[in-house]
């Protein structure tokens, strides 16, 4: 692990772009409204853990510093995203005028892609990577940005059977050169974002970089990449709730869980293949701490009716003292893209921190942020916060 | 932090011996049947933080290697109080049967004190901390017992009036040769096992060794003390979930809790003065997690008609990024005293091992068993945790 | 009980009057609002019970023929209150402009009463009641009403010492000739409601008009009432359940609550004398359908944090058959004052209707609207309502 | 409906035949159990409603008048089935002796029947329903009973396919005659109670007599049936609470619902064909009440580590005045058992009634008792137990 040179900081100098797969969806538009109100400093920093005491001392790229672009099949400009998300409660009302202008220029930067492009019906897929690359280096240049990470913010996919062109980066181009659906479209955004030299950010839980090809692609180019599926719910509760009945040697016999989304994540995982990615990457946290042998079922439920809201409830039985049976239950009431956001700034700020350092390849420091980290670091959320400040303590010191 | 001699391991070899200030009640039944299961092989260790990785090769007293005695105010004998305990469900009614020679041996240890000696309304106080001493250092003699640990099990005391006397020994000494009522019957215990020579365990939010005048006693003769107040249940969770919140830069507004309990306990707790204590210790842990300005009120209530259950009600609101109003709620259904008893056959085990590593005064990597512990570590329960582990590591180290 | 003369459908003709104490709180104002927007179509009438099947074919007022007007301690104008609500999510934004007008209308009917007056520390009461009564009587003719119902939101007040002025009209009214502060606010608005020929709702817990004297006065004018303490939230739901656990015999043992209140209420409930009358009331139901001898504790929290959203949690523990333990728990998280507001419109309709039809006294009909209300009759909550609808059955037929 | 004979009070006379299809099942063990220990006066009818107000009144059978008998797959014998759910905390252990001879009695009345001969694999049904109703003859005769009500207490079927000869009574009788496998176990067993002059109840979600063509025979034979599927927990919940919300106008927008059982109950319901015909009876309650449109999905998860147990959880999203979103949640932790067993009891005792007061048919009144019950009357819990008392009183008037 290389130390960042200090005598560039990056927060008072270059700007750094973020080019958003998915740049009108909830989280993306809660990302680029809240990077106007803090770097406004009309609103705190609530939520944005690269502002805590560890890691704020960090060289990060300023809120306002921050340059937004990307991708979307949906063409409602970003302001009309935001009066909805006001409406629904998730921004607040009174900062949309304040922010208004960000919204319109970021929307400025937003390529509005027909879904067949993506899905890549005729053309090779080496063609659309190409025309990903050539949007993400015409953004990049158009901005003077010293670096520009990708994050995949758009609709899961669902789980692409393996192939054995996903384990050489030279089949994958083979392949690509020839055939217009190979990777799907997350994979194909890693593929272009590290062909255009941007590191890149899978906040879903769909396949993004994690293929030993997309590894090996990014290594050769230096650039880091993470994943995969931001923790912003029931799984974070698990990640710091597992570990206590660990340490007091309490046996977990069940652990069930009910999820209900409205927005369109719960219209998405409703299908079986997608919500099959989804609860794979959400009971992996409980067999890594608490072992196998764990009963219980994850549910995901599509309830339009809670709007951009969405409820968990968790049952947690257990064994006590010579077998007494006990028992914990929890619910969350969150709202979604209001728990996504600040995490995808914290990631961009820390990426951005990554490229200057030099790392290159999968960043399991940052498995914190994610229900499904690359690595096999301890799940933990304490361990994890620790991996990341200590990271942090290496980065920065001369 | 001295290490220990590796020659004399106990876990093979001396017999320690535990005087219970309560030996009759839930906790201290369960803790006797229960260590009698364990050392039996008639049940594995659920719930024992000792039998941990990290912990379970320290040279630890076997638990067939204890030895129980102690006072208490009430006359039925253990077997009779292990049946209630059966058909409560907080033992397992096949292993009565199985334990009961070791719950008569024990019971015939007890000794059966007054409450008016306890409170000492004629004679001085010493008077009381010497026959106290006398019963603890007999029953030493008695089982030839290598070490013995004295643990306060008994009913939660309001909280005294300070006085100038419970700050030097000296001052203490003198008024207790005088005074019928000086100490709290916890702090007199606490003085009366110092004086035997022995450790001090306090499981409940009473006094206990927590004086400076005990602590110079407690150092004068080299003996190592620690508690105070079992952390079984809601204070176990908030422990281990208010750092989430502090991890993630989430601002927590207000944490609520109603603690519903039957048994003894919860009829103690129904006296102002000792929920008081009670919900003192119970709060201090949010404070120092997450810092003044959290609102919320912690209640406890006697509910009867859940015997031997408790359950804990919590609900957290908390900002997201922007202030979007978020809520966590948990519920907790627990059995005190098979939640309490495993820790205090842990804290025994582990006194024992103080002693013999020669550690004296408050024993700070304790921490992690109690909701009010000496010192001001981090009381995160993960902090808790590795403070323990870390301590566990040097003392068996050559 | 008298039934309605149908040859003057009110429906279609008089203007009714709402005279609010408390005519500028967060209730009132959504009352105002509320009725404003269903007046004028711009939103359905859910949380209306008057517009249910049995109920909506009644000859009532009109939404848009009730005029507003009433007293408050407070300046705030009603928009300036408007927009607070629909800040905090109880007022629809987009309502707002619709509705200014009769927003502002209604303030200019609000009289600011100074505290001190109320509280009448010099001038004998019945010169405040006789101050009172003239404001309600210039608000009916200035408007050209048909009747006025007084209802009162005001701050919940500390329960009064019983005086045998209270138990007959002519003591009372000699001392209100002579003394300050013989009634509690409440009362004092109730004996100037029926002097100025007024009909009188109590949605608080205070004492309003619970009081033989102020019965007799009712009475003697003809003149109906009806109370108390709005049936809104943890009550309504008791009074829904409890009845399934009697009808299946199972033996409830326990039932605890705790209510969770932001907002004005919280802080005024707060004060242990206003807290007693609140939970004196929401007892009430429970003891009534399961019979003396449940377990339980009604706990009132003040949280800021929580605006004007509430949350109430209940557990119940029961017995099943051979006195099995089961449990059943519930939260409910609502606002206030939309929870309130739709039934203060209700009431006002069918007071206004009771008022036509020649009824006087104590309205027990109106049970199924409060915690603690007037009469011996059943407390379930569908037997209330099928009192309620058998009424409406009477009223309307020939 | 014919009143009851009063000349013949059943209470003080004749004996009553209770033949169990799963005989040998947690329910079924414990109503035995129960039976014997209620007819015996050592324990109280929590449970029972027969034993309530309005309904106790009744020429019921008294509990010691009750025989059992009945069909088991299953060999172990009832003792030893009670023994451990007397270890699981089903029944009280101090029960278990005192009840042993009943236990006893009633298990020398259970045939052992093979799967295969409930399949049907080589003979025509009809040879296997003249089977089943000569046991059930026998028993009658062996114990000289007045009256045999047959109940179905097996495990939960798959929804069959419709077919023609389910419609009329001739067709079914000419396939049962050459087919082996027409009819499911549960139907088949309610022709053969049919064909041996007994009524029948269904409480479990098969098919049962829910056909056109064993309506014909039972009403042709002037038989009473019932059912299907006992209301023990979550419906039963909802079928109080959901009239709250509609009585109060208040718009419900989603009822999700997650159900996690242990038992065998648990392992019958993951599978899908048979968890559908269990999850329609869970939710005709709610669309027939709140009537369409509301969102949300009914989970039941097999979870063993929950035993005898069940825990509910409910989320209810629902809109006040002005659109205002609210959340009702509920818990409901019960024992499957404990809830079925007095609810048998209470059908036996009054098919017995129906039986003795001529009935036959459906019989609408004990829809109470039901998640599906026959008919179209009103699902709210309070208007089912009007329904049933209303019976009480004509049948028992002379």
């Amino acid at each position: 692990m290389t130390t960042l040179r200090k005598e560039t900081p990056m927060r008072h100098g270059k700007r750094v772009g973020v080019w958003l797969a998915g740049a009108r969806g909830s989280v993306a538009t809660t990302v680029i409204a809240g990077a106007a109100a803090l770097g406004g400093g009309l609103a705190p920093p609530v939520g944005c853990v690269t502002e805590r005491p560890g890691l704020r001392e960090l060289p990060l790229p300023a809120f306002d510093a921050l340059v937004f672009g990307g991708h979307d099949i949906v063409g409602t400009p970003l302001p009309k995203r935001a009066e909805a998300l006001a409406e629904a409660g998730v921004l607040p009302g009174r900062l949309l005028r304040l922010v208004a202008g960000e919204l319109e220029a970021a929307d400025r930067d937003v390529v509005t892609a027909a879904g067949p492009a993506l899905d890549g019906e005729a053309a090779p897929q080496a063609v659309l990577a190409a025309e990903l690359a050539a949007d993400i280096t015409a953004f990049r240049k158009r901005h003077d940005l010293e670096t520009v990470v990708v994050v995949n913010l758009s609709s899961t996919e669902e789980v692409p059977a393996d192939r054995e062109e996903f384990h050489t980066l030279d089949g994958l181009r083979r392949a690509l050169e020839t055939e217009p659906a190979v990777l799907p479209a997350s994979a194909l955004y890693a593929y272009a974002a590290f062909t255009a030299g941007c590191s890149f950010v899978d906040f879903t839980p769909s396949t993004g970089a994690r293929l030993p090809a997309l590894r090996e692609l990014a290594e050769q180019r230096g650039l880091p990449y993470t994943g995969r599926d931001g923790k912003t719910g029931e799984t974070l509760v698990k990640s710091a709730l597992a570990p206590m009945f660990v340490h007091r040697a309490l046996r977990v016999r069940s652990w069930s869980g009910t999820n209900l989304l409205g927005g369109g994540d719960g219209a998405t995982l409703e299908r079986p293949e997608a919500a099959l990615s989804k609860t794979e990457s959400k009971t992996r946290v409980l067999d890594e701490i608490l072992g196998d042998g764990v009963e219980g079922t994850v549910h995901i439920d599509n309830v339009p009716a809670l709007g951009e809201w969405k409820t968990a409830w968790d049952h947690i039985s257990f064994e006590g003292f010579l077998g007494v049976p006990m028992t914990m239950q929890f619910t969350w009431q969150g709202c979604d893209s209001a728990l996504a956001a600040p995490l995808v700034l914290d990631l961009v700020r820390l990426m951005a921190l990554a490229v200057e350092a030099g790392d290159s390849g999968p960043q399991e420091q940052f498995g914190f942020f994610f229900k499904d980290p690359e690595g096999s670091a301890d799940p933990s959320l304490d361990a994890q916060y620790r991996l990341l400040v200590d990271w942090a303590g290496r980065v920065s010191s001369p």
